[in-house]
């Protein structure tokens, strides 16, 4: 069983449908909300998965996937990473009609030159297929809605232009998560990251400049680094760090520990790729 | 003028009035992205403002103000920040009644164990003032939304409870932008922060390491790092930083320079507080 982040035609059901291909699971269940996707998986069997967004998300709130990576690390890691491309199209009846445009906030500033060239009022709405629903069920040709050709085909509407994207290199980056100690058997080899939470044990200048010497002293490439608000006082932070994952982790996590409040290990996982 | 994000009810309307109160500026203009705030600020006059999310945010994105930011750079600076703490309500007719509640996905995410504990069926909206608004068209006492007094008040529906967010501290973060050379003159004194953007001049182990060196070598201290897609090539990240602004910035900012591609100064700014 794979959870995703739904509704049907869904960037995250699109990356749901790639991991299963490499899982080689089927069943695909749709969840509403990036919660649920946790909250499913907790009360899961072993061999169930999760497929939420976790950067330059176009449905999910990135900093909600983060903040439940912290909130479930009892219970849930990470198990892999894929990079979707984002490919927005127009969906709708006729171009030449369209005077009003709906999506998800996040695809219509995505794709804010073209619509300005067109001089199209835009909609919010709370996602780019339910974009595509409400242009379905509404039924006149000057509505149309951006978002995934997967979606135009669940609710057979035609995609009348592909890639109206301004930026080339939209990409939306997905982790599959999973229960803890999982063994993930996969033939291919790869690129293998990790992720860790760490909280510094006091804020005063240079406490995160130690933290990265030690990556530094152990030759390791940090691939990410984020600030969050730790929700223990306002003004405190905890810092998300992604790393290429070297032979000898286990020393690297033993000398931060040495260094920090706490430090997770949210895992060391394979970084997929769409083929 | 002050532009903000809307619609109104928003949590950012909310900071757009109390930065208003700061500025002596009473116009306020609820616009329908952020996007649309920097264009507006963009063919502005010298005295308007915009007011957007930037952390933690409920109805923005906080990662397209961080891009925005870098697009507008020619253009848009920062002038100001204010956190606002989130006191998410939960409006309606009737508590005991309640069989649905719509909202924002990140608001209904921030209530969630308040949501589980009644067993309500979830239903996301664009946006929290548009939940309300959707709750008062409905009509029915089986709907309830959750968002500000504020956004209640504007719809002339009831507060059923006050304060109900899982996390007691729960604020966004909101900024302050203006077209760049404004002379922001006010009385009061505080905390200055700055943030800039700073581009890698390649991705190896280290190259942050080199960078932060430099903050703490002049003593300062870190609020704030994010690494973000570059949007040129993928795995390619720019980083966004945020510093108590020291009396020698301008030579920390050309010890940066020699280190770094490019690093783009976005504003050094006063912190408000909400009093």
């Amino acid at each position: 069983m794979i959870y995703c982040l739904g509704p049907k035609g869904s960037y995250s059901e699109i990356a749901a449908k790639l991991f299963s291909k490499i899982l080689g699971e089927n069943t695909i269940v749709c969840c509403n909300s990036i919660y649920d996707v946790f909250q499913q998986l907790e009360n899961s069997k072993n061999n169930s998965y999760g497929v939420v967004p976790s950067e330059n998300s176009i449905e999910g709130s990135v900093s909600l996937t983060q903040d439940l990576l912290l909130e479930f690390y009892d219970k849930i890691r990470i198990y892999g990473e894929l990079d979707i491309n984002i490919n927005h199209c127009l969906v709708g009846y006729n171009k030449e009609k369209i005077k009003k445009i709906y999506s998800h906030p996040q695809a219509l500033a995505q794709c804010r030159n073209y619509i300005k060239k067109h001089e199209w009022v835009t909609v919010p709405v709370s996602s780019t297929a339910e974009a595509v629903k409400l242009v379905k069920s509404i039924g006149r040709e000057e509505v149309g809605a951006i978002a995934s050709k997967e979606a135009a085909k669940l609710y057979n509407l035609k995609v009348l232009e592909e890639g109206i994207q301004d930026y080339r290199n939209n990409t939306t980056r997905f982790i599959l998560i999973g229960r803890k100690g999982l063994k993930l058997e996969l033939k291919e080899d790869g690129i293998k990251k990790s992720t860790v939470i760490v909280k510094l044990i006091e804020d005063r200048p240079g406490a995160l400049y130690e933290i990265l010497k030690i990556f530094n002293d152990f030759n390791v490439n940090l691939t990410r680094i984020e600030s969050r608000p730790s929700k223990e006082e306002l003004g405190n932070y905890i810092f998300y760090i992604d790393y290429i994952t070297p032979e000898n982790e286990e020393d690297l996590i033993e000398a931060l520990k040495g260094h920090v409040a706490y430090i997770k290990h949210l895992g060391s996982y394979r970084v997929f790729s769409r083929n």
